[in-house]
Protein backbone atom coordinates (compact mmCIF):
# COMPACT_ATOMS: atom_id res chain seq x y z
CA UNK A 1 0.00 0.00 0.00
CA UNK A 2 1.49 3.42 -0.50
CA UNK A 3 0.93 6.37 2.05
CA UNK A 4 0.97 10.51 1.69
CA UNK A 5 2.53 11.63 4.70
CA UNK A 6 2.52 15.15 5.52
CA UNK A 7 5.78 16.33 7.21
CA UNK A 8 6.10 19.82 8.46
CA UNK A 9 8.97 21.34 10.28
CA UNK A 10 9.22 24.54 12.47
CA UNK A 11 12.07 26.04 14.23
CA UNK A 12 11.87 25.26 17.79
CA UNK A 13 9.12 28.35 19.27
CA UNK A 14 12.20 29.44 21.66
CA UNK A 15 14.53 30.21 18.61
CA UNK A 16 14.21 33.40 16.84
CA UNK A 17 13.22 32.88 13.19
CA UNK A 18 14.70 35.93 10.45
CA UNK A 19 12.90 34.90 8.01
CA UNK A 20 9.50 35.21 9.37
CA UNK A 21 10.77 38.53 10.75
CA UNK A 22 11.79 39.59 7.38
CA UNK A 23 8.17 38.19 5.88
CA UNK A 24 6.41 40.44 8.54
CA UNK A 25 8.66 43.35 7.98
CA UNK A 26 7.72 43.06 4.37
CA UNK A 27 3.62 42.31 4.45
CA UNK A 28 3.55 45.35 7.07
CA UNK A 29 5.43 47.79 4.85
CA UNK A 30 3.06 46.76 2.07
CA UNK A 31 0.18 47.98 4.36
CA UNK A 32 -1.42 44.59 6.19
CA UNK A 33 -0.73 46.16 9.19
CA UNK A 34 -3.50 43.16 10.75
CA UNK A 35 -0.17 40.67 10.66
CA UNK A 36 1.53 40.83 13.91
CA UNK A 37 3.52 37.77 13.67
CA UNK A 38 4.96 35.23 11.31
CA UNK A 39 6.67 32.28 11.85
CA UNK A 40 7.96 29.89 8.96
CA UNK A 41 8.93 26.41 8.18
CA UNK A 42 9.45 23.50 5.70
CA UNK A 43 6.29 20.93 4.48
CA UNK A 44 7.57 17.57 2.84
CA UNK A 45 5.05 15.44 1.35
CA UNK A 46 6.22 11.75 1.66
CA UNK A 47 4.71 8.71 -0.88
CA UNK A 48 5.73 5.76 1.38
CA UNK A 49 5.29 2.20 -0.37
CA UNK A 50 4.54 -0.05 3.02
CA UNK A 51 2.07 -2.10 4.96
CA UNK A 52 0.57 -0.16 7.09
CA UNK A 53 -0.08 3.61 8.08
CA UNK A 54 1.74 2.81 11.97
CA UNK A 55 4.49 1.79 9.23
CA UNK A 56 4.63 4.91 7.46
CA UNK A 57 4.81 6.84 10.20
CA UNK A 58 7.65 5.56 11.49
CA UNK A 59 9.39 5.80 7.90
CA UNK A 60 8.77 9.22 7.67
CA UNK A 61 9.73 9.77 11.87
CA UNK A 62 13.26 7.94 10.77
CA UNK A 63 13.33 10.38 7.83
CA UNK A 64 13.21 13.21 10.22
CA UNK A 65 15.58 12.28 12.91
CA UNK A 66 18.24 10.80 10.16
CA UNK A 67 17.50 13.76 7.27
CA UNK A 68 14.71 15.97 7.06
CA UNK A 69 15.14 18.27 10.69
CA UNK A 70 17.90 19.06 12.84
CA UNK A 71 17.49 17.98 16.52
CA UNK A 72 19.16 21.08 17.55
CA UNK A 73 16.89 24.00 16.35
CA UNK A 74 13.77 21.94 14.73
CA UNK A 75 10.57 20.54 15.64
CA UNK A 76 8.10 18.44 13.81
CA UNK A 77 5.19 17.22 13.37
CA UNK A 78 3.76 13.77 10.92
CA UNK A 79 0.42 12.79 10.16
CA UNK A 80 -0.62 10.84 7.33
CA UNK A 81 -2.56 12.51 4.54
CA UNK A 82 -4.62 9.58 2.71
CA UNK A 83 -4.01 6.04 1.27
CA UNK A 84 -2.82 6.56 -2.08
CA UNK B 1 -9.40 39.00 17.87
CA UNK B 2 -6.08 37.34 17.69
CA UNK B 3 -6.41 34.75 14.67
CA UNK B 4 -3.78 32.01 13.95
CA UNK B 5 -3.84 31.36 10.32
CA UNK B 6 -1.47 28.13 8.71
CA UNK B 7 -0.81 29.14 4.81
CA UNK B 8 1.23 26.73 3.03
CA UNK B 9 3.12 27.10 -0.54
CA UNK B 10 3.84 24.26 -2.88
CA UNK B 11 4.90 24.36 -6.26
CA UNK B 12 2.64 23.47 -8.61
CA UNK B 13 2.24 19.49 -9.21
CA UNK B 14 3.81 19.61 -12.93
CA UNK B 15 6.78 21.15 -11.84
CA UNK B 16 9.57 19.88 -10.92
CA UNK B 17 11.01 19.76 -7.23
CA UNK B 18 14.55 20.05 -7.14
CA UNK B 19 14.52 20.06 -3.38
CA UNK B 20 12.39 16.98 -3.09
CA UNK B 21 13.99 14.81 -5.53
CA UNK B 22 17.92 15.91 -3.45
CA UNK B 23 15.72 15.01 -0.49
CA UNK B 24 14.28 11.54 -2.39
CA UNK B 25 17.74 10.66 -3.25
CA UNK B 26 19.58 10.84 0.15
CA UNK B 27 16.56 9.27 1.96
CA UNK B 28 16.98 6.67 -0.28
CA UNK B 29 20.91 6.20 0.29
CA UNK B 30 19.81 6.07 3.61
CA UNK B 31 18.50 2.90 3.16
CA UNK B 32 14.54 4.30 3.45
CA UNK B 33 13.40 2.67 0.83
CA UNK B 34 10.10 2.44 0.60
CA UNK B 35 9.83 6.29 0.36
CA UNK B 36 9.17 6.62 -3.38
CA UNK B 37 8.29 9.86 -3.64
CA UNK B 38 9.41 13.59 -1.86
CA UNK B 39 7.70 16.88 -2.88
CA UNK B 40 8.75 19.66 -0.36
CA UNK B 41 6.74 23.59 0.22
CA UNK B 42 6.57 26.26 2.55
CA UNK B 43 4.68 27.12 5.46
CA UNK B 44 4.08 30.03 7.36
CA UNK B 45 1.83 30.67 10.79
CA UNK B 46 0.40 34.39 11.01
CA UNK B 47 -0.67 35.58 13.70
CA UNK B 48 -3.38 38.39 12.38
CA UNK B 49 -5.49 40.82 14.50
CA UNK B 50 -8.50 41.45 12.95
CA UNK B 51 -12.69 41.19 13.65
CA UNK B 52 -13.59 37.58 12.29
CA UNK B 53 -12.27 34.43 10.73
CA UNK B 54 -13.21 35.21 7.21
CA UNK B 55 -11.43 38.86 7.45
CA UNK B 56 -8.87 36.84 8.78
CA UNK B 57 -8.26 34.49 5.92
CA UNK B 58 -8.87 37.18 3.18
CA UNK B 59 -5.93 38.89 4.67
CA UNK B 60 -3.98 36.31 4.58
CA UNK B 61 -5.40 35.37 1.02
CA UNK B 62 -3.92 39.03 0.17
CA UNK B 63 -0.08 38.40 1.85
CA UNK B 64 -0.14 35.27 -0.42
CA UNK B 65 -1.29 37.03 -3.26
CA UNK B 66 0.97 40.11 -3.24
CA UNK B 67 4.42 38.50 -1.08
CA UNK B 68 4.19 34.88 -0.11
CA UNK B 69 3.67 33.01 -3.36
CA UNK B 70 4.68 33.40 -6.89
CA UNK B 71 1.49 33.03 -9.11
CA UNK B 72 3.91 31.73 -11.77
CA UNK B 73 4.88 28.57 -9.71
CA UNK B 74 3.15 28.28 -6.80
CA UNK B 75 -0.01 27.11 -5.17
CA UNK B 76 -1.48 27.98 -1.68
CA UNK B 77 -4.00 26.78 1.06
CA UNK B 78 -4.98 28.95 3.49
CA UNK B 79 -6.47 27.98 7.34
CA UNK B 80 -7.70 29.61 10.33
CA UNK B 81 -5.52 27.47 12.95
CA UNK B 82 -6.96 28.67 16.24
CA UNK B 83 -8.50 31.69 17.96
CA UNK B 84 -5.90 32.89 20.29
Amino acid sequence: MRYLVRVEIRLKKDLHDPEGTVALSCLRDLGLREIVSVRSGKVYYLEIETGSEDEALKIAEEACRRLLANPVKDEYSISVVSRI
